[in-house]
């Protein structure tokens, strides 16, 4: 038969938004997922212009065999403008990364970045809570990784960020959400740490520098890295050349990718 | 790899536009069509409601990753409000089934459904030209045949179709394109006929009819029908029996899709 396995007249649509389009990932990895648990579906990429995205997306929801949108840079603030309803991180960040449409016609959103890194440490069966954590980074996937860890109730949480403003902001809803977990803030180091996350953009691509000033990593520290691109970013090498257990971003990312697909398909 | 093949971050995306939608067998074969000429593009399934077709296409169309759409029921005739240009056929239908992006982001449109007939027939080796034509069946799809038979010059076209209105209104149209072509209208027959065309909905699903009265049918005469399902019409059925050679709906089918890829793909 002339034809191809993968899409036709029944086919749920799912979509992925952004500007610039052509860099995600999510519509080979989301299809795959989808179609894993034998949905008949498929993720597309929908490249929005910035300045379209406010009158052009309302219409793009009216497809009626859309079920759901993945939204990346630079939409996940203006994003929940689309939601009727947030899930409880939406709500304490203030941002979506995914909308999920109800049978009722009514669109929901929440935001799963740090929830995948929590679902990327449960796989590896590397606990939580009541442990020890820094945190680099607290920009848009960062602040969503720093709700995520709190939900999870460590014994202490030490933020970092050049944005002070960011992090004073992390302060209180940490404070909000586990009112038992000890808040620090200060330049970031490893001492008295167990779990150590980086979500800073240090170490990207051929950025060849660390995200802290150590020269040496203490065995027994478990240490994360959000960046995708390298695999092995300056400070996960580091991180194995001192025997220390390391969680890379691509398992952030498959844990985010099967957290979005439970949504999208929930009743 | 946990990813599928099919779509990626840089897939261009084509869409079906219909209401109903979960009937159409575009997605699957027009995407074969384009994966198998190597281009990285997807064609799916839009549902988009009768009543929000004018408001919502246009932001639909600014999706900058977007470079064609098909059109089948019931929007051949509404969406030619959204081509900048018309091709020649779509001018004098007054439908288009393809709209394509250029590169200058303007949108052209085209009908398809005579030319995919005519290329079933090339692919056979059939000539039309100056052959003796009897058409049965001027609505949509018969239209577009009549018109794109006309532009092959046979010697003869004989139509018939319940609406006078609309016969006139092809008799004008082929005097126009073929002014040599001989035109007749009256009830269908086959006699003095070398090729039949049925375009009309006679003897579809489980409709037991012939779109014409007779009972045997010359061997020689080559016998068509734009009917998809059943595969076997009670029409070809008997033409097969008479020694017939018969033309099907699924040829003018994979001939449309041929041109309407070749359409949104030419530079």
């Amino acid at each position: 038969m002339d034809q191809v396995n993968f899409v036709n007249g029944k086919t749920r649509v799912y979509g992925i938004v952004g500007d610039p389009i052509e860099q995600v990932r999510s519509p080979e990895m989301v299809t795959w997922e989808m179609q894993k648990r034998h949905h008949n579906a498929v993720l597309i990429p929908m490249h929005i212009a910035r300045d379209e995205f406010d009158s052009v997306m309302p219409d793009i929801m009216r497809m009626q065999n859309l079920d759901g949108l993945i939204f990346t840079i630079p939409f996940k603030s203006q994003a929940i403008a689309l939601a009727k309803t947030l899930g409880p991180q939406a709500s304490q960040i203030g941002a979506i990364n995914a909308l999920k449409k109800h049978n009722n016609g009514e669109w929901s959103g929440e935001i799963f970045d740090g929830m995948g890194c929590v679902e990327a440490f449960i796989r590896r069966g590397i606990p939580i809570q009541d442990k020890r954590l820094q945190l680099i980074g607290l920009g848009g996937a960062g602040s969503a990784i720093c709700v995520a860890l709190a939900h999870q109730k460590p014994s202490l949480m030490r933020l970092y960020d050049i944005n002070s403003q960011t992090t004073a902001r992390m302060v209180g809803m940490i404070t909000t959400i586990s009112p038992h977990t000890l808040v620090e803030v200060g330049a970031p180091h490893a001492d008295g740490i167990d779990i150590l996350f980086n979500a800073s953009p240090v170490g990207m691509l051929s950025d060849s520098r660390l995200p802290l000033a150590v020269e040496t990593l203490k065995k027994g520290l478990v240490v994360f890295d959000a960046i995708v691109m390298p695999e092995n970013t300056p400070l996960l090498t580091l991180a194995v050349n001192c025997g220390c257990e390391v969680v890379r971003g691509r398992e952030m990312m498959l844990g985010q990718i099967s957290k979005i697909v439970d949504y999208f398909f929930a009743p």
